[in-house]
């Protein structure tokens, strides 16, 4: 049962598809206060969970610390950090009482789980304008797929995203291009695609091309797409101030930019000094932008990704004018401690500073609204209008696209990935930590940067991140380290090899299990106390998660680790896997376990009477066999499993005929070479 | 057996103190390559551990990270950084082989243990002049004692030091410390030391006091002396450029700083402003520095913490100037990508810079040495010019002291605590896995900031540190957050008193374990792998330690946790504590638990036939009764155990009446509330 709340007249947001009756009843659960800000209160029982927030910090379990809903580029992904890329603003409650709650806002909403006073939930709004919406249900899978109709089918990829993605912020030329895709492919490490970060637009320019670099770019990407490997731009929020650019000299004419105080279209840095953002709160403007990527998608490209569009600003000539100021009031005194770290916080408070979203404009509607009011609506109107482009210019064949800034309601139209985490093991558990409730707010394709995007990794580092990597949807290993960390740049290249082959052979459960959840409004990753809501033990795991129906993953996630504990809420089979050819199948009770883990073995978990259909992989997802399909299983007698497949790329999803009955016996699980006849 | 090797001329360190003759072979076990900087090179089996490198990020295994013995004061500890504080040149490596390998050296030093390549241990020298010392021994143990013989005994504290102490940089007024004091009081919660941050000082000036805000200091310290209360302020290195300041205008006349390359004394920026530094690698120097303490000491201070000492700069004129210049070129044109964040970075890069090393000079026997060559000497000597200083004012008692700054040698003279930690829950794991690496560089003294010293500190990261804190020798509060974090400023003050009370009655067997590990050799604190070494599982467990004899303890460091995994590798007893009245004693068997930890419960394990002495706690440790004892213990017939205890402060320890039998019966422990008759 939902029910919806309005507080103030809320700007709409689009978030939700259903139509809900608001309510005029007084909060349900919640103590309000009508102080300069709305203060909405909930006292916690020690048990209780909060589980959602998607995109954040810290783990599974939100309670003791405040976060803030305000897309944030932020480079440092510290456990002290508020906010990070996305506003997730959605959260159960499970404890002495079920409950789901969303706030539908455009602007900041801060939630203090417990960190002020230990027992509070205490949710602050900046502005007074909001909906609310609190789910009850019978548990807590049923809270989460009545929040998910709320929020309309999340966004499925092609086929070919569930294949392995390298990229470097540092591949420039053809030649560059040409020898990382040579060295996967002389390595027989399967690849699909291989991105283009900013480097190959001239001048850092959206919707241009480095012809320096790259003068036959459409033949390489067509020399590509005939391996079976795509190639994946990148798409900044900035368009470069330049007179002579296309998208610049259109956009000032058409007047599609934000607007400062005085009426004149905003600037501040970005990648390419000086930048305007394009009004994307405004339908007509988003169908402007939207139209743009015609010009990659007519060079062959299927798959963009959107960054910098929280949006990020590096800086404005309002704060650089302050830090200039103050280095001239104080260069020529000594300086003492105040001063000293006065000035050192004004240079290192440049970038993403929040007084910068009072300094623009939107017309929504034909109403003028200060940007702050609606920041958390920006990166995801700028990847809607992709999306709903790609609709109109490939009605029939998806195209992948996933966005660093984010909110629900960009779920229907794209992807995510966790933006510029670092090289660090905390990094990694941060990665699995962030899985589950990134899935709540309707984000099913989703993955961190393999191996660390800052910072520079290691070999064993990059090893755990891609055992754990063989289970998330988008599998890209990515980085602006000096380190060169493709998977063939260290000593155990056929370690690598045999987890991507794994990878590979695991996308017909992964896709037929992604799809499923999306057209269920289901989480392909969940806590375990979804599954087993009961067993008090699974309410306090924070490093296990249940990947689709049949899938318990414990990943590795600390140096050094050769092995962990791990909790079997029931029998469960273990996999052990050095390779497809090489791996131990073991029965464990219920119960605590301390499982050895070597450097090269991943292992997962097959709960009861459940089983993982498999195909053998190839170089390129392209090249496989998806009607050849094997199993391993966890079955006593028979269960039969239902598989959802089709040709990879249809938007038309939800036909009778993708899904496939296969039916597993003891018999075919303990033969894994059995083909499987599944139609 | 250890063997010493030589390269080049090294300065001596003054480290050692036991004369080992040079060997003119090879060195063994090491690939020796001398590039344009020597590198020794030692392959590991992945079965290899690593222990050692005292006060440094990460595991207790440090293994897959490369860390550079270079000083460093640097806020914030992530996962990224290669240096602290400290420089501790002591390692084991534990696998096929064991081997202790201890680098003598002054300047910097990095170790490359499995970053670069996975399996190469790569030692390299900032200057090609140092010893190295292999030691060779029966086991992991014996190698760690014979480098203790080899460096000399370790600095031991006055009883006291073993209280519960509270610290803030916040704290400026006589009020402001008696109300501190009172609600401490008032709340009934132990208290032995109350500590005074940089602003007590005039202007920052090292031995003055603020007597705007402490009229009556001398009044005020011995006020909180006769309540059992200790003040324990701190000493900063720079020393505040400034004509009438006495330390400044001796130092200046008697000639006691370092130089830049021009003779002038080298100036540079701290907290004061510009600052010098005293020339203490200077023997004179030192003692005259030293000298300084007994301002201090005259008003009745018996505690010390030195800070800063590694030496910290916040600034150099020729670092701004290049700040100023790149602002002066970059502030009329429009920032790209490059100037924009090479702007940032110049003044992000201000702080403890290294090439600021470059700039000043030592005279060490008449030779005059550039500081870079010998800048992990810095704060070992000013720490140690304090406790040389304290034998000369104080030969009967015992002084407390601890420093920031740190390399091995100084162990002799001070402890140290874990610099500039934060509110977080890594770092609370952190300092866990710090101190068994700490210990076996000789500092056994030693604790983290309780709840963190930066960002701001919850309830829950608090109670968990200071369930940890029980067991390190400093137990210290201390932080520079906005928020309070004293004991009392939080929902649950009952269950901190609860905790500080275990401590108080703990003190006879850690004070005791403490003094025999400083007496004997050994560490304090150790990886369970030290006690276990045959066992393949205690050889990977990260998360627990040895706490002298009888102990084993299994923190919760986790947000949220409300139990843990505990691997036991024998038989033990889990004591679960709520107060000194209320907790549970099991017995559980050797293997892996899982452990529920209430928030308001701490744990830990007695291993078979060891006891646990303790006495009832008071609100200071003066006022403790040290001679009633109780005894917790997992006991089958009777056992011995031998009890350190003395006045609490002679200097003169290691006489046969400070060690006392208590021999325990499965009845005595059964029967909580007898005393035990031990003298």
């Amino acid at each position: 049962m939902i029910k919806r709340y309005r507080y103030g007249q809320p700007i709409s947001t689009d978030t939700i598809v259903k139509s809900i009756p608001i309510c005029d009843e007084n909060i349900a659960f919640f103590q309000l206060e009508n102080k300069e800000k709305m203060t909405f209160t909930y006292t916690m029982d020690d048990n209780d969970i909060i589980y959602g927030l998607g995109e954040n910090m810290r783990g599974i379990n939100k309670r003791g610390f405040t976060y803030i809903s305000r897309c944030m580029d932020g480079a440092k992904h510290t456990e002290d950090r508020n906010s990070l890329y996305a506003a997730h603003n959605f959260f159960i409650i499970d404890g002495k009482k079920q409950l789901g709650v969303f706030f539908d806002a455009a602007g900041i909403v801060s939630y203090d789980i417990g960190e002020t006073e230990i027992d509070q939930l205490i949710i602050t709004c900046d502005d007074n304008d909001f909906d609310i919406y609190l789910i009850e249900g019978d548990n807590l899978k049923d809270i989460a797929k009545q929040f998910r109709q709320l929020i309309g089918q999340s966004y499925i990829p092609p086929k070919w995203a569930l294949g392995y993605h390298q990229s470097r912020w540092m591949y420039k030329t053809e030649d560059d291009f040409r020898n990382i895709v040579k060295q996967y492919q002389e390595n027989q490490i399967p690849l699909d695609a291989i991105y283009l970060d900013i480097d190959y637009m001239e001048d850092y320019e959206s919707f241009t091309i480095n012809r320096e670099n790259l003068p036959h770019f459409e033949e390489l990407v067509q020399e590509f797409k005939e391996q079976g490997v795509h190639m994946v731009p990148i798409i900044d929020a900035g368009i470069k101030v330049k007179e002579g650019y296309h998208v610049y000299d259109e956009g000032v004419k058409q007047n599609r930019f934000c607007k400062d105080k005085d009426g004149k279209n905003f600037k501040c840095g970005v990648w390419p000094g000086y930048c305007h953002f394009v009004d994307v709160l405004n339908e007509d403007n988003r169908h402007w932008f939207g139209d743009q990527y015609q010009f990659l998608l007519d060079k062959g490209i299927d798959g963009i990704w959107n960054d910098m569009n929280e949006p990020s600003i590096f800086y404005t000539d309002e704060r650089l004018n302050e830090a200039y100021s103050l280095v001239d009031e104080l260069r020529d005194s000594e300086l003492n401690l105040f001063t000293y770290f006065k000035m050192r916080g004004q240079f290192s408070k440049l970038s993403s500073n929040p007084k910068d979203y009072q300094l623009f404009y939107h017309d929504i509607n034909g109403q003028k609204v200060r940007h702050d009011k609606v920041h958390n609506l920006y990166g995801y109107n700028l990847t809607r209008a992709a999306g709903e482009a790609f609709e109109r210019f490939s009605p029939e064949k998806r195209i992948l696209l996933f966005s660093r800034g984010s909110m629900i309601g960009m779920h229907r139209y794209s992807g995510i990935w966790t933006g510029d985490n670092l090289a660090w093991w905390s990094h990694l558990k941060l990665c699995i930590q962030q899985m589950p409730n990134i899935n709540l707010c309707g984000f099913l394709y989703s993955g961190g940067d393999l191996g660390g995007f800052g910072s520079d990794t290691n070999e064993e580092l990059l090893m755990r991140w891609v055992q754990f990597g063989i289970f998330t949807p988008l599998m890209r290993n990515h980085s602006q380290s000096q380190r060169a960390q493709e998977l063939y740049a260290f000593k155990h290249t056929e370690i690598f090899k045999n987890m991507i082959e794994i990878r590979y052979a695991f996308i017909p459960y992964l896709y037929s299990e992604l799809v499923k959840a999306a057209l269920s409004d289901e989480s392909y990753f969940r806590p375990l106390a979804f599954d087993y809501e009961d067993d008090k033990q699974a309410r306090l795991i924070e490093d296990q998660l249940m990947v689709g129906e049949a899938i318990m993953i414990a990943p590795i996630y600390e140096q050094n680790g050769r092995g962990r504990f791990v909790y079997l809420p029931e029998n469960m089979k273990l996999i052990r896997m050095r390779s497809l050819s090489d791996y131990d199948e073991i029965e464990l009770e219920k119960g605590n376990h301390y499982i050895h883990v070597g450097f090269n073995e991943m292992i997962f978990f097959i709960k009861p009477n459940h089983i993982v259909p498999f195909a053998k992989p190839a170089l390129t997802t392209r090249d496989m066999n998806f009607d050849e399909l094997y199993v391993l299983g966890y079955v006593q007698d028979e269960i039969e499993y239902t598989l959802y497949d089709d040709d990879g790329y249809t938007r038309d999803i939800n036909q009778p005929e993708h899904f496939h009955k296969i039916y597993a016996s003891k018999e075919y699980c303990d033969c894994k070479t059995k083909k499987v006849q599944y139609r």
